[in-house]
């Protein structure tokens, strides 16, 4: 889909991002997502019914520099936290959840490197990718099987196939992992998307997220030097707590994914209940306006107060994450990570259960010509019940219930 | 979407029908219906999402003698009771919403002369559509303008427009409904669908009840005969309690094909976990089984238990009004209506609460790869979703209230 | 608490009662069982606050009748069904939780001996319980150690303590349970509660149920024959599957109690909303009268449909072991005694959950002063939340998940 | 109820309390206030079921330094905020929700003389209850009519009844407020609790928060100077926006309280479930331990989440409310104030919605024997459910639904 094509006002947009300066402050962050946002929310439900490849709208992420909000100043970045990369996946969500997605994946993989990574890979990648403002997709499904990888000579090999693999066609970094052939060594490091070892499926036709081009992807002879082995000093890696944060780190991205897709469920029912719902003449107290129909006010009372809770905690869990993910690598107990990982299972619940009252319920409120396919009203649901099943929330309640009662924190898996 | 395109096998059940003698009992009717919605389940995904016309559908319908349950035996009809027609409609929505509706609707539609005509009209209308197996269709929503009707020598003639006409070209017969100019009479008639003033929109494009073909209509000098405005005799409508049950009868309709759908969506489901869903590998009691998982047998039975609750109630409900409506029109009282109309508005209630809940829950009981677009595992939400948007049931709770607290039965409207 | 002590019509009636005939059909009966409710609801809160033993409200069941229900027509007795038996101890429940757990237990343990005994020890203790209108207590914790019993020639002789055995001092006859020593045997056995060697603790009290005279029994050296030993013929018992429907059956009596207290609890409110709610002058649109607040209104259409919901599932499971209790002993199967035992776990859970919501959530329709304790309107909830957790609600969902996932029936234990 | 009386250890305490320094963090101040609340949490059941007058309890906040945490430093008070104010309050409502009540209700009265008074009377109020550890009730139920006031030279003559005034009889100062005769001034004023013309009913007795000394109270010829008429000069009051934040404070300190015996619900129930539930040994995968249960993981886990989505949300209110009433009396706006009081009516309709569910729930995970009177687990339940109908909740998803829909903030009331 070029933006040639449509309506909305990327092109001249586009002009405008490169001649506007860098936001500085989270604040102004905030304020270039939500414009991004703006120009998402145009077209999202006919570019969800096309199922088209989002290449235009992931180069409106790097045209408007979100996707360097995490990068170094000194090359161009934006040089914020990750309190901040959530709030701003979380608002290009509320649009479209999609590319939201790609978006909270895109930082979770850039962030790759800190986890893991040697002080010269970080500081290499993290150059790369921010000057060429480069997207970052993964092949790292933990379902599957891991891709197998040989050493050959000063390289590593990687061969396997992935079923799901976030970004692919639209990424031009893809983050690999496997385990070494032979041993328990599990091994991350990234490549160039485009290259003839790595064939994408294209066969993700899902009922949500459909534009996350999450198919499946086979690796082929994929070969990387061994100074990109993530971590790795002489063929060896020293384990350090910092390098599971990955997991409540991509936990969160998810939660906020679908705290965002909750919330622009309800702005925008609210705005076809304001703009279009009639009131109802029969049987009650009949009003002159949707707006002063009692069940109405009171569904938007009570939706609107259970997402202003689960933002609260989102909130919260962002901040407490990212004091930890800025802060002394080295320095992390087992027991700080373990109960970050409480707050963000806590939170993830409460998103995905308040998240899908909302996409269901707001149909309720804007009535039954809003079930018209052009108003695309249920995308918020399909695209929250959809990736909401990553995991088995009943899981992450177990987690917690685990905490609360036992005090005991949560084994680093690839799911917590 | 012709048969023959297919790999159900319609076409040799279409040859087997005519070689099987009429079902006799409820039971019986029951296993047919059964029969029917198996065939039907089989490319319900597939029909769902090419959106195709359902003419084989209705056809199999026709075929398997479902549309005449209800007609007279003396002409080929099953002359069973509401009480079966709805466990009828009930059992085909579990397979597909779509043409559980277009059932349903039928049912009512054939049933309009019943509810308004002269005993000359209702011998005439039975004969005609259950002798050809006729299938019906109508222009009747009500929140739009009623069809204005102008009377010219012994005819009258119809003008106007409707936004929804469920069955419209899939169906035989059509039941109109409008207002004589300069009175305030109402006329329901039944005409040939066929036929130039009958113009289909083909504007049905909604996010659920995709093949229920519910596109507007519009009316173009559409001519009746006075003899056929339904319970008119010399001009002269004389009304009855039991003209206005039309109401009760049909939102019992809708309620039947929210269970159904939401029973499917159960079956459909349970179907699924037991042959795909993978148990889950980290952090619990972990099993060799998904139907060993705790969190998911507890979901299926408090789903189950819920549905099963629904359908006692709706099975109460269609019993009540299945005696009413077969029993003496003279003698129904505007109490008696009141009453079962307030039940159906309780049995209403609780199909859609309960049914949203399953037809959303079942995802976290199948898994993240249940929700592939090839399962097809949302059309129930989505049917169930679109339909039960069709009057506020906020308005049906308030209804509920009024009784218990009042001991206030509803004043009849298009809606009550 | 003697009935000289209150203002409820009690005397007189007990007077009317010896006048009037025995009711005859299932409509007179539950007449009947509304005229004993109205009575019983007259002092109810009095009654919990003072948490007096209910002699005399046994004795009302006594007078009324209502206790030889299930008794043979020959000596007195009612000649009805479980089906009615269910209903009336649901219509006592509404005005009292307390009552009507008696009542529903003594109906379970007056045919104990129907479960397991000879044809000749039915006759013996239907007789005997019948024409005495004789009341029954258990002492059958089964989460106690069994009671011990030795032989002594012709004797049995039973030991040991219970922790709960609801009926204790207001009963005349005791249901004991045990292990014969040095054997796997359990035994029944119908005992005079009157006796020595049959001490109560009086050590029940719990926030609800509070009349239920629920505490310990300790059992000293009760006698009993060998002729007395349910079933025993030759001191062999012969299995049947009958014999385990006491579970399914008493499971049923607790959910009729539940479904009754949350009847009661809707009734009671809407009374109070009725006569003595204030409507909210603040901030909306502002009414006259409480009743015609849209919150209260929905609330009180919302609640009461959902209880139709469960009351229909709940008859229809009575009707269903009604006709296997009354139909041919030798008959019943392991597969229909798991049916039965599915369909209860459903409908225990729906009585659960719905009761719980009802009885909180009606404070919000009659408001702040209805917390009074004189107004006594957290009895339901207190009644309702103390005895379903009898056995965890959460093991009824597993047992019907296991049925809807894998066919499979539930185990006969001591709660299932 | 004396300290010499129970075992707590309140009297040792007492003598340390003055041994030891003031807090001066919030840190600290909330240490010590979960001090307190762990000296509450000993014999509140006890406490509750006897019903008695909390003279010693409110000693304990006055020896503990508690009642002078808003105080100025100056004169010995904790110069602290209100956002530590209401985590005080909710660390107390976790042991003891009527100490929690008394507790916030004096902090609100305790500022009465903030939002009205003029500089001149904030200094002596704030000297006087400070300086002498003062306790605070009022008398202001707006449901009732106004008390009268008659001018009567340079004083005012209160006279009237009030049917709740909470705190009463265990308060040192009480609020006031009347309309003075023939005008519409409202006017409010703080007098002495122990005078003639103040007498108590002594009549609360209600299913929850049973210490809370809410019953009415008559005012009989209470006179006060013009001079503390608050924020009276000259006889004249000029009206500021900052008057009005009473209503969206109390709102909140409602909440806390609410949220608090939520999360003593919780905490409780865990260290039951530790220490004394049993694991289930019927049908299914057994465990040795009930901490081991899978429902039971899952319901901690859940009800934990929401409850932390609920503190989240009310803390962000605190922070907000908090910097409005210490920043600048003069510029706070009518929309600053109308949106905290959206949030906080938000944060009101969860804390009540969860707390119900958390405290209702607890019972599920705790199993039958904790309904033991002794173990007074229904308390929770009861608390929460009498002060949460203070004014109906669904005029506060009303609110919120008029602020989603139509940016409108609330009018001010004496309930918003």
């Amino acid at each position: 889909m070029s933006t040639e094509q449509t309506d909305r006002p990327t092109t001249d947009q586009k002009t405008a991002w490169s001649d506007r300066p860098t936001p500085t402050t989270a604040e102004e962050w905030l304020e270039r997502a939500a414009e991004v946002s703006a120009i998402l929310a145009v077209d999202a439900v006919e570019r969800d019914r096309a199922g088209k490849t989002p290449y235009s709208e992931v180069q409106l992420l790097k045209d408007s520099g979100l996707v360097t909000l995490l990068g170094p100043v000194e090359h161009g970045g934006g040089g914020q936290t990750w309190e901040t990369a959530y709030r701003v996946e979380r608002e290009i969500s509320k649009a479209d959840g999609s590319i939201g997605q790609l978006l909270g994946y895109h930082y979770l993989w850039a962030w790759a490197v800190r986890f893991l990574g040697t002080p010269e890979q970080i500081a290499a990648v993290e150059e790369l990718y921010t000057a060429n403002r480069y997207f970052f997709g993964g092949a790292v499904n933990p379902r599957d099987k891991d891709l197998v990888i040989t050493s050959d000579g000063d390289e590593l090999v990687f061969n396997g196939r992935k079923t799901f693999s976030t970004g692919s066609k639209v990424s031009d970094l893809t983050v690999l992992e496997g385990v070494l052939e032979g041993t328990d060594k599990h091994i991350f490091a990234i490549v160039p998307s485009a290259q003839d070892g790595i064939v994408y499926g294209d066969d993700w036709d899902n009922i949500g997220q459909r534009l996350t081009e999450s198919g499946s992807v086979r690796i082929e002879n994929v070969r990387v030097s061994w100074d990109d082995a993530a971590g790795y000093v002489n063929r060896e890696f020293r384990p350090l707590v910092y390098n599971t944060l990955n997991l409540p780190t991509i936990q969160l991205v998810f939660t906020n994914l679908y705290l965002g897709i909750a919330q622009g469920a309800l702005e925008t029912a609210a705005a076809y209940t304001r703009s279009t719902t009639r009131p109802w003449p029969y049987g009650g107290d009949n009003k002159d306006s949707a707006v002063d129909e009692w069940y109405i006010l009171e569904a938007y009372g009570d939706l609107q107060s259970k997402l202003w809770a689960v933002e609260a905690l989102v909130d919260r869990a962002g901040e407490r994450i990212s004091a930890i993910l800025h802060g002394d690598r080295e320095a992390v107990t087992a027991r700080q990570r373990g109960e970050i990982a409480v707050l963000v299972a806590a939170a993830k619940q409460r998103a995905i259960d308040t998240g899908l009252e909302v996409s269901s319920r707001i149909f309720e409120v804007t009535g039954a010509r809003a079930t018209a396919s052009s108003v695309g009203l249920d995308r918020f649901w399909r695209n929250l019940r959809t990736h909401s099943l990553h995991d088995p929330v009943a899981y992450k309640r177990r987690e917690v219930g685990r905490y609360v009662l036992l005090d005991e924190i949560p084994e680093p898996t690839w799911y917590t």
